[in-house]
């Protein structure tokens, strides 16, 4: 709104490099500040930045910096820049500040946005803080802490605009440049309620805008509005978004009434988070890893890996078994890290497409079973052509046709295991209610070496001895 | 905006699941209809399923079926519904019918949508439908094309509302209420624009609909907003749209000209491909894979899994120079597979964190290092960790204290190896220009299993022998 901006244009901006304004030099230059302990400098640096680069600058700086920066200078830094932040830094910057000052922070947003910082925070801390609101504010964040975590309740606005079935188009337009002050400070859609609060419509501004004003607001609206129980969860907010492309929907209570609404930026992030979280798991890496301290990171990785060893020390019993076979034809152990990795990483495509199939909710009983047939002929097909290729360099390697012969046929086994399995060891662990993404494949990789182990040992020991 | 809405509430979706309405035994009774050429009841479900439900509808049965549907039955499904299915879908579903009614459908769309459509197929056919298009349709579609694949220029909406500086709130109101018709179906941003079109602000309805008619459009605009250039990646844009939290921003071209605008839903779809994007491409699977046929599917995983292969080939040479100790221990043949697994999930937790750091742009020269020390520095630690459990299960297992003690070492090796070059690959690879998702993987488990069979098995030829 300022002056300035009308008469020169303000299109700076030619290139995409310049829309990211916050430079590597500048974070540079603000960290020398802080270490040099030059409070002007970095006073004046936190005011001049935006949100977005506040919230750039503290993730990329590093851990004593950043503590020193939130310290002394907690208070040059906007409350809004936290909600900027990725939910495991604003849990570590917010955690390492007194909690007086985290609540006065609190204090000063609106309430989604208060009770999403309040929501990253440890439960112990959340209450300590918690006591140090004003009652208003300590109600609604209590209200919106009871509703379960990663629910719809949590991510919608409490701030709704909805006015009677009887009203007609002018007086809400009438009521909405009166009541100016009362409304929120961004909305789009209003919704038409009965007496009992039940949801009967909505009307978007720019239909409000347009209709006449004698037309009576329930003539106007579209009625049969998707609307979304506090209770749902986030995932499956987001996966009706996307399915049914509504940019809103409003939130209602156990008894249908309306108690506020999320519109698409809410479900952004989690739409974000979802596709990442099973890139996350499959790789038994934590989201907010990035962020953590070295020991927790440590920790959290050791139990993946250790998981692991146990599949390892599995495959390394049955090649145990083999110990005699591979003393008189060293070829075999060699080769047998050939059968297992391709085994492995056939298993793991079929694997990510079931994992992202189920995610996306692409499955129903019907293509279930066409998808476990797809892919077990597609590694199947796969396991041929490899079967040939490294059947003929075993050939040739160590002059044995027959070990080629044996490698081969190991080869189609494990690869038709890998794309059976890869395909059904998520299905089967979502209809046991687990997490398709987190152990999938471990147990793909147990299955893959196992097989691919026993059928190139196996076969040598049977042919070859 | 029926009337009967208005005296019995919408309230029926009382659990989450009937919000979900297309079950799998409607599916299987419309399959069933198509199958015995039962074509009043295939239409009359076409004709009341929504667009979300006929693209699930149309995802889920089998191909057979599906060609069946979209020769016999295309008329009866809704142009709009193919907007809802993924763009593989998009083209497997179009590709397949005749041109003439594909251009009937992208006729009957608006423009945006249309271009949606022509995208997801080849070029080929996209030359022959937008012949058959009326010239208006054409010349929209041509220019569309003409901006670069994954542009914003691409993902923008044409339609816009914008009016000049000079004018007040109520002459802006007034205009929208006459020219109702000519405007978009739906908005919720105004443009203030100066003569050469250059934005210089915006007004969302809902300030517009409360600020006092007399005052002047560009005393109550928001000004200096975010503009995307329409050749801006996608990808970009989705990043823009997320750090400065924005909802819509308008889109110029070269000479900073207002030529549409894109909002929040237009970039929902590319951040939501982008994460999964990463985690099918580090499995060498294609995005898709899900529709594609069996060949095609077979083919695009083959050229992974023969790379797979080459280095897979160059493991095993590493462990073909050790096999006079291998022929004398035959331990480290059962043992060598564990080595080299956990080289490669402890690589690949280090990898996934570089991966996703770099997509969400959370790396700066500053901390790239520092990501790169604590990958390096964990991957350490667990060796430290792994190296006594399994030198002792090695020492207790094999009677063997000096072999606990090789593979203990050789644990260590593998596994800092592992962290390293997990974090540092996919930041070579960003910095040459590639895309670090796709060859990632393969780059280090070569490293990891090199490294891991040189370490343990040379060790071993040194201490053992």
């Amino acid at each position: 709104m300022s002056q300035e901006t009308q008469n020169t244009p303000t299109i700076e901006q030619d290139n995409n490099e310049s829309l990211f304004h916050l430079t590597d030099e500048n974070i540079k230059d603000i960290v020398d500040a802080v270490e040099s302990q030059d409070s002007d400098t970095v006073t004046t640096a936190l005011e001049e930045l935006s949100d977005a680069d506040t919230a750039e600058l503290i993730s990329k700086i590093d851990n004593d910096n950043r503590e020193e920066l939130l310290n002394m200078y907690g208070e040059s830094i906007s409350p809004t820049s936290f909600l900027e932040m990725d939910t495991e830094l604003q849990r570590i910057t917010l955690s390492s500040m007194p909690a007086h000052q985290v609540a006065s922070i609190i204090t000063e947003l609106e309430s989604d946005d208060a009770l999403e910082l309040i929501m990253s925070l440890d439960e112990e801390y959340q209450q300590e803080i918690i006591k140090k609101l004003n009652a208003k504010l300590r109600v609604v964040l209590e209200e919106g802490l009871s509703f379960p975590e990663d629910s719809a309740g949590r991510l919608m606005q409490r701030e709704v605009v909805a006015v009677p079935e009887i009203w007609t188009v002018g007086k809400t337009i009438d009521y909405l440049r009166a009541a100016s002050n009362d409304l929120p400070e961004d909305f789009s859609d209003i919704f038409i309620i009965d007496p009992a609060y039940h949801v009967l419509g909505k009307i978007p501004l720019n239909r409000l805008i347009r209709a006449k004003r004698g037309v009576k607001i329930n003539d106007a609206m579209i009625a049969g509005i998707t609307q979304v129980p506090a209770t749902m969860d986030q995932e499956d907010v987001a996966h009706l978004f996307r399915r049914e492309d509504i940019l809103s929907a409003p939130v209602t209570d156990d008894e249908g009434r309306l108690i506020g609404v999320i519109t698409i930026d809410d479900v952004v992030d989690v739409i974000d988070t979802e596709a990442q979280e099973d890139l996350m798991k499959m790789a038994g890496v934590e989201q907010g890893d990035f962020y953590r301290a070295i020991f927790a990171t440590t920790g959290t990785r050791f139990r993946w890996l250790f998981v692991n060893l146990l599949t390892a020390i599995l495959a390394s019993i049955v090649i145990s078994f083999f110990d005699v076979a591979i003393e008189k034809i060293v070829a075999l152990a060699v080769l047998m890290p050939i059968v297992a990795s391709m085994g492995g990483n056939a298993g793991t495509q079929a694997l990510t497409v079931a994992v992202r199939a189920l995610a996306t909710r692409e499955l129903s009983t019907t293509n279930t079973w066409r998808m476990i047939g797809k892919e077990t002929i597609v590694g199947s097909l796969n396991g041929l052509a490899f079967a040939v290729i490294t059947g003929l360099i075993t050939a040739l390697w160590f002059t044995s046709p027959m070990l080629g012969g044996v490698i081969a046929a190991a080869m189609i086994i494990n690869l038709f295991a890998a794309g059976f399995f890869g395909a059904t060891i998520p299905i089967y662990l979502d209809k046991m209610g687990k997490d398709p993404a987190v152990a999938s494949t471990v147990f793909l990789t147990t299955i893959t070496d196992i097989v691919g182990f026993f059928a190139f040992l196996g076969l040598a020991a049977i042919f070859l001895l």
